[in-house]
């Protein structure tokens, strides 16, 4: 059977992408890569002749399209159970799931403020205190995982919640949040991965400059 | 072993709560509700007595904690498999989640423009184009999964993805807008369900009103 096919957004700005991609990636789990460049001016018109929602990612596997980045994880640990995608224990498991559902539907004002950016140079920009929250209940979940796992990843060997923070992690990292001594050195071993160095090298040396996302 | 205990906000409004309560009582799962009134000009402090984010709902069940509504829902079908609450075919699993994840991710124009409110009367209100394009994907949505399955539930029998969406229905019903006679077979049949009266009889009958939830 044909691998599956992953159409990603801009490697340079699409948080959403980078998800699914560095969790394949990781678990060795083999995909075609499909980039299709955001054209927002236009409201993305080449996204809808793939994607039921006219967003990216979207995975195509056989006859089944998958959306939504969490989803399109969970069906491929679904179908490579060997990859370990989902911490074995219930617990952790649990805790994976629940900390995974609070990135989709949370931390709008880190998301809104501080676009994800491979190839931005390091500096800190005037946040408010609601970012600021978001930062700490971040680094919170972090801490209380890696403390209970002793890492080297939140559930010790790498996950879908490592996958589903990857975003933040470039984001607490290039406009300088403070970081306690735990979590920069999650945040180091997450950007040494060969996927990550991968993803940004990409990133970096794509044309395209989204200006929404230059914070 | 106790029952597990889900914190909920007020049945009138909570449309996070709403989600895990008649999932799990449609499913047969026992647990016991604690209904933790909003408090919104206080920015709800008895909520962070017991939950991680601040926010309902939560799960404690034994020493596991469990919060995010898809997460809740997730943790009580891994510990019930008998209850079948995810869709048993793998690309039905998959577009369960898929539209559950969307739903926890999207629709945020119809989320603000029209709280969940089950004591209100049937009445429209003026929206705008994008609260609309929310309502047509959610009625695209279901009725490509009526379409295939037969019903009478979105994957045939009740799912997560019913539960995850039944805020909607409410919303769909009491702003009257227009709805296919497919989506309105599908709502009726929800708003049938033993849970779903239950649910509605107690929030009808709670003295609290949220201003901001009254649109």
């Amino acid at each position: 059977m044909a691998d599956p096919v992953l159409y990603i957004g801009n490697k340079n700005y699409s948080s959403w992408s980078f998800r699914p991609w560095i969790g394949m990636r990781t678990a060795g789990i083999a995909f075609e890569e499909k980039l299709v460049p955001f054209d927002m001016a236009a409201g993305n018109p080449a996204f809808k002749t793939f994607s039921p929602t006219g967003k990216v990612p979207v995975l195509v596997d056989g006859d089944v399209t998958v959306w939504e980045s969490l989803a399109i994880l969970d069906h491929v640990a679904r179908r490579h159970p060997e990859s370990a995608l989902w911490p074995e224990k219930p617990a952790d498991r649990t805790m994976a799931m629940a900390m995974s559902s609070e990135m989709m539907s949370s931390f709008l004002a880190l998301r809104s403020a501080c676009p994800m950016n491979m190839r931005r140079e390091r500096k800190q920009i005037e946040t408010s205190r609601a970012v600021l929250a978001d930062v700490a209940r971040i680094q919170a979940l972090w801490s209380q995982c890696l403390e209970k796992s002793g890492g080297p990843f939140l559930f010790g060997t790498f996950s879908i919640a490592d996958a589903m923070y990857a975003p933040v992690i470039n984001r607490l990292d290039v406009y300088a949040f403070e970081t306690t001594p735990i979590v920069s050195g999650y945040m180091a071993r997450m950007k040494e991965l060969p996927a990550w160095r991968e993803w940004e090298t990409a990133g970096r040396a794509e044309p395209w400059i989204v200006d929404e996302d230059e914070a």
